[in-house]
């Protein structure tokens, strides 16, 4: 049965860690098609990954499983977990690494990895990733129940969620995610309306900075000058054309960022 | 139908969106074999991309289909295209990035992506790879007709070319690609001579310096001393033996270089 | 027929060869299930691709064919080699980037990549990767016998080999990688003992400087102070918690370690 397993994790790729994990997967089912995320969430960085799973995930068919590991707590009290949504399975530690794709589908089931018969024997204590998580999300492949994997878990979401503006005057948010080219991407997600995706009545503030809008495509922005648009994930975030937003604002991640119907009297100094 | 689809893109592999693109691609067809070309292409660098693309498409067995993206006027007036050589098909933006490879393969058939059908619903206007590009491969991976996607386009060349040294007394070509290990790569091809590859009865000169030639592998090129060779696409390049000859020459792409058959009275500082 | 073929280089992954590459494996045998270890060993070392290699081949399902090429000689007189263990096929260059892993599983038979019939024709003589060993591999992932492809080969050992610390009052070896994280993986291999593994009754020293032992995760280690422990392969390492070793000690591949069941006077000053 060919089975599509993502893989997302902070191992980089110029070690032997994903290869590994890769290994063992296969030698499980060696059916599987497996698809990388990415390796390179900044080591330990769990707010990181969150994102850029919960942004990924949800465009894969149904069935796909989802093995993600950025795992600090490697070998100490934080569980691992595997929890099917609607449409996905997911497995990795419980450590808040999937709570941005649960604000999405929210999880119907969750359970410990604690069941000795679908781990490695012997399991190393600092690489969970090879000799648990990895056997785990092999046999789900398979058509494995998932509660054989273990007891059920109570999830906790950890990490600031998604907020939706709609209907609100204003809604303030945060800088969660900078992508490769700068880009500030926010946790305030802006849905589809009638007419489609703009932002043009609207005020957008990047900490205490107003920030233009207008653009709807990295094109149409001014020369240097950082704008606000509506992202391919339908979030805020703020850009410069041809150049790092990043870099122009010297905002980062944590940042607040606010949208609002009415006008401020405070301008942009961008 | 197992179908090979190649990604060659500017995302980098940090963020989520090869991942998106693949998701997309695997729910039209999951059966795909998803082969990565590369994801490093500098941000919006089409010359590179077309000639990172040219110089990998033709190895792949015959109907492979190509998917590139390095899109700096997504969402703006550039054409989405498919398009069929004899051998191998094509989608990505219309702005130059299958120059290389079409001149090693002439295009046969090209259409604009125009037919909604074959998009995402609503699709985003700063990701074309994810709502528009990776739709149409994965249906051309199913053994859509080219002709379903859009209606013909005439596709314009617009990146320097490749030159062929054939007969000529010389030829001035240009350095168009610097790889990882700083070898200077131009757009002068020198074919297959009855007696093998080899640049011994030539001049070659790289900006105003006469660089030696001799040498047709790197490790029997001197210490230091920058050499001209053959490379592994029958283009000529630079190296340094065990060093970088972009920064031994501090030369890089643009840098003129002249291939002839006669004596220059000038000589060499390298 | 479903094989794996692994990929190890030293190409990276921004040019076109890792692409070149795999077109030929997939021209050969299209249904190939192909997998990166990694292409991001530091370009021609030796030392570095064989660790990685040793590590990763062995958790991969019988059969799987490992193609490695980390060549500085290519086009010069090493040789290309093909050769079985008990459970692994490998393909790649004889210049000892096969030692780390022939030392966990001895190679049965051996063959020089010497048969014409099995390589491109007129193979380049700067990329043997694409012409000489992709198509040996692709031709033994369809189940060509091994010793089609060449006369046998006497393979010599070359690089510093595993120690395995069982018995001895004490044993020295030194760091041979330095992982992403900046783990300093040392030659010394601890064997399962009965009680699971820890270094408890040992001392260790790195250079001239004694380690804490007794951390079996990264996670109990103490705040910025190195610590050896049983690594994932069952290596000697030395970590710090959320930071880097190499960072922290100053020391990498080629310091010397040393495992001892006996107390030392001298007291380190980590």
């Amino acid at each position: 049965m060919q089975r599509i397993v993502t893989l997302l994790t902070d191992f980089g790729t110029r070690d032997h860690y994903v290869a590994a994990v890769k290994a063992v997967l296969l030698s499980v089912n060696p059916s599987i098609q497996l698809v990388d995320i990415t390796h390179e969430i900044r080591p330990q960085n769990i707010l990181e990954g969150a994102f850029v799973l919960g942004s990924a995930f949800k465009h894969f068919p149904e069935g796909t499983i989802h093995l993600a590991v950025v795992d600090p707590g490697v070998g100490g009290k934080r569980q691992g977990l595997a929890a099917a949504t609607e449409r996905h399975l997911f497995v990795g530690p419980d450590n808040g690494l999937f709570d941005w794709a649960f604000s999405l589908e929210p999880p119907r089931q969750v359970v410990a990895l604690e069941n000795p018969d679908y781990r490695l024997p012997q399991p190393s204590a600092v690489f969970h990733g090879r000799d648990i998580f990895a056997p785990a999300a092999g046999h789900l492949s398979t058509g494995l129940a998932l509660e054989k994997l273990g007891p059920p878990l109570d999830y906790q979401m950890r990490l600031p969620g998604r907020l939706v503006f709609q209907g609100q005057k204003e809604l303030q948010g945060e800088i969660i995610y900078v992508d490769r080219f700068g880009n500030l991407i926010s946790n305030i997600e802006i849905p589809l309306a009638p007419g489609g995706r703009h932002l043009q009545d609207l005020q957008v503030y990047l900490g205490r900075e107003q920030v233009l809008v207008g653009p709807t495509t990295y094109e149409e922005g001014p020369p240097l000058r950082p704008f606000a648009l509506i992202g391919s994930s339908s979030l805020l975030e703020v850009s410069v054309r041809n150049g790092s937003a990043r870099e122009v604002t010297g905002c980062s991640v944590g940042t607040s960022i606010l949208v609002s119907r009415q006008t401020h009297g405070e301008k942009s100094s961008y």
